[in-house]
């Protein structure tokens, strides 16, 4: 099942850069390891932001919710999910 | 280039059936042939509602507006476009 | 899977009072279906609002939307889906 | 009397770690019991998001404001309350 | 129970005059037996708009609803309800 | 004249219980003060927030604003006025 | 006493053109009558819209009720008000 | 002096085509006449909606209400006026 | 040309007691005299709220934002400007 | 390609003066040059606010997002992104 996902990431303006750096850098090779398992089908950059738009591809919600809400800035990050279902117009059984 | 672009649609509830069925069938058609044509690369419907989340991958922004403001619900959907590009913990150099 | 479901219904004045009373009554036909089939879990009104939410058990986001977008007054509402899944406080396994 | 509840928890970034798993210790304990009395009638996750969606079932609305006010992370949650009531679609006369 | 309730009136403009007045007429008379009868406790216009801040003291959510849904604007209204309760800093144990 | 006027408090995390309390002694003090006097007619607590809904009862707009900036947690409070008047379906000429 | 009014105009495109010009006339001329009254103390066009920011001055909330809400143009504009008092930093006791 | 000018259009769905056509082709010769006239510095189409964004360069406020509010779209328009000035990182004096 | 400005003032709550009374001190000063001047034609306070409602009468936008933004609170503001016009119902050429 | 750029600029009060001041001058620096460049097209201060419209000139919206992330206020920076294309009325073929 696929979820549209829109991460939007605000660091505490106090935060030590090296913690930034590692939590990032954790986060990055958490990311990499879901879309190398085809959880996490696509990640692209919002242009201008601080914010990402993602594809999860998920066996169910609570799937889900446990690779999201176990990134290391899943505290800092704003989350909003849609739901998405085959399109009626699209010409390929399996979008992903 | 990468779009993400959100429709919704509002038809008015004074439109004719048949004049609505023949506004989706072209609209369909036209989806299609984007899709094949790879630059509307994905198409899913938000769960709910009559409403569609799409990626569209072309060469400027001119034909971005070519392509959306010519399908025949266009006067019936809020549009929203949002500009995306690589994510630097993306695995993929070509993410579409 | 649960999905929590805001349903608002906006018919259009100029409606025919028979034709509403027609709709609502195949609507709540196919509520009445969908909850004794243990589908649409919960149905409650909002107070002082032509609204509900509700509460659907089901195998896939597509099973959702097919279930809630061939309801007959689909096309005069605004839907809202959020999906939900177990609260770690909760006491239940399968809090449904 | 039922009250659809959201809480949101929003956690100062500065508080620390120990201060904070022992609020949310106490947080769920008192959950918990509120389930086991038939106060708290569901508790589900907001997928994404340090949120959750609640049923309360209450004698009345102070009893309600009782119960939520005193939650330790009361202080820290941004929280919306709806009143709900028989929906004429529902098939139970008593669906808590 | 107290609910404070905002209710905004907005009447197609092609009603006719006679069918907005007749209703109107009904809606005054419900609404003054219903603070005759000490259900609807307050009753004030919000100056420059077509709409009303109330209070309701009724026995239950449902009751609410029921008063509420059957007054004849009911279809041409936007209605917010928000439960209240004692402030502990009334000086009066029974505010209405 | 009659406002109504809705606040909510916003206490900074960091503030000293210490003085949380010894601002909100002070603030019951004067809001009891006012009520006895008349001027603050009602005081109702929002359901699930530390919010409140008003009603008062002043000479003039410079007096209501004079009695609401000087309450101690006016600093930490988002406020909202609302002027009301006589609703034309009231049936008291005198509604307070 | 001082209210800060916004106007915003939005006439039905149905309307007829005799009609509308008829109600912006004897909107006109109110609105005029009540300035050399001294009760509507200013008023502006908002460049690039039909809407104005204007400023009464009236013995109470009802006389403003009343004045406004019995201009032609009301049933079609949205209208809100904001009650202003004296600045601690005018330079004028009576500034109007 | 320069103003950002945001215009969407909303035609209303049962203007007769012929008379869309007309409104169109008249607002394009206004549009255009401004444009030779320095007066419309800029007019870009927002890609994927029926709206642009403008600057306009006009001596004085007035008259920028004056061009705006005679074009002959500017019923069906929604338009939003902010204000610009010199930036202090610009490298130019006098950048139009 | 007039400029409708309002103000917005938020504090943060860790500035010293000492350092906001002389940041307030000199604010007011420059209001005062920007007010004499006849630059900052009205300033009124918005009940209820840390927030004023200015009327300014400057030569040009690079002015508005000189006379603005040089304010000592200018960093502790949220400010909207909205440009003003005559209104073709004013009794007057000069309504400032 | 042409984006319509809005940066509102929100530095944390914490921050040291001379801190805030070699960001922006870092920040001027970098604009300057890539107004040089001829990729920043325009650059306009809004009035009234710590925030700028800009016109950007790009190839591509990797190129985009890496000129406007690189900024030094980046990180302190709210920002929308706008796609903009010919619009049919210009009389410019190629209108930056």
């Amino acid at each position: 099942m696929l979820f549209h996902v829109r991460m939007e990431v605000n660091l505490p303006p106090a935060m030590p850069a090296a913690e930034a750096a590692a939590l990032k850098q954790v986060e990055k090779e958490q990311a990499q390891a879901l879309q190398r398992a085809g959880k996490w089908r696509h990640l692209w950059r919002v242009a201008g932001q601080y914010a990402n738009v993602s594809l999860f591809d998920v066996e169910s919600v609570d799937e889900l919710h446990q690779l999201v809400s176990t990134l290391p800035l899943f505290p800092y990050m704003t989350i909003e999910v849609t739901p998405l279902c085959r399109h009626p117009s699209s010409i390929r059984d399996d979008d992903r």
